[in-house]
């Protein structure tokens, strides 16, 4: 890679920055980009630039938006008591792609994870006890997180501070994905799909 | 993704263009530069915006540059007497890498496939006949293309094409790459590695 004229080094070390992208797909990225008419390129960075000059985020939920608040706090048809708890916002657009979920989000910033320095106070805890005591105050809270240790540990920390407020604090229910095999599916899982058992 | 801002949504519809990457992908980066400080994402959008503006094509091998000729064909060092042939511009950077060749390039621009509409007058078969007659004239001339049929059918169409020449013409050697295992090697590339045996 050190042979290659420094407008083409320069674009692969940003491409390089994106996560799971390493300095070979980079390169495969710019020689497609050599290709593509220069009035594109053009557009593609207006974009980039275009991010942080119009993204701002809800006051609300914290998720990034146009406007605050956002179009799913604005939207007067959701369900105002029900407050699904996430992580960050490419989580809370998962579960709005399933198109079942009708109730408001918070966007925590993150899960609580001590060794790489991140405790409760570096995310929006307070913010969360603040829209709490916020009208339209939500009846039941939905802490949505990996099911991993991170997620574990930020929804035992959130309930202990959630249990002040009259309200029912559930989680996503965990078993077998579709399409698994009983047979290779790990103890934890299966531990879980056994305990959550439901009557057919 | 139908609910996204419009900044995010553009940008994402940007990144879903590259090679190999996918609308999650493209969300996944949008979200990682939603956490890149606006200055850097500022010079991210330059270097695009340079990309076009700075590069040029190398007038004795066709590669992109930043002047002609590029520093590979000016670079008095290398053997003139050699000329590789290859698809694209990261095939030579591939060969480079190598640091085993040490002669000239020549970037046909693609490879022969008729399916696809490339055909001869597509690809700079007349810029290597008039390379051809440029001093310094080739001894050799190596093709260095993907060992598929487009490459095959590529490698015989030239070779008709510069018989004319009192040159020398090779192409890649076909056999089993490192690390391979003999048991699962398919019977072609066994057939190549045992036409192609040399003496230990």
């Amino acid at each position: 890679m050190n042979n290659l004229p420094e407008p083409i080094h320069n674009l692969v070390s940003w491409f390089n920055k994106l996560p799971g992208i390493g300095p070979k797909t980079s390169l495969r990225f710019v020689y497609y980009l050599l290709k593509t008419p220069k009035h594109e390129l053009e557009q593609f960075a207006q974009s980039l630039r275009e991010l942080h000059e119009k993204i701002t985020f809800c006051s609300l939920c914290q998720t990034h938006t146009l406007k605050d608040p956002c179009s799913i706090c604005a939207n007067e048809k959701r369900d105002k008591s029900a407050l699904c708890v996430v992580s960050e916002p490419r989580d809370m657009q998962a579960i709005e792609n399933t198109g079942e979920y009708n109730g408001l989000y918070f966007v925590l910033g993150g899960l609580i994870q001590p060794i790489e320095g991140i405790t409760p106070d570096k995310l929006r805890f307070k913010e969360l006890e603040q829209r709490m005591n916020q009208s339209p105050a939500p009846k039941e809270i939905i802490f949505a997180f990996n099911p991993d240790i991170d997620g574990e540990t930020t929804t035992l920390h959130l309930s202990k501070i959630l249990k002040k407020y009259p309200i029912k604090i559930t989680k996503l229910a965990r078993g077998l994905p579709v399409g698994a095999e009983l047979e290779y599916a790990d103890q934890v899982t299966l531990t879980d799909a056994l305990k959550g058992r439901r009557e057919v």
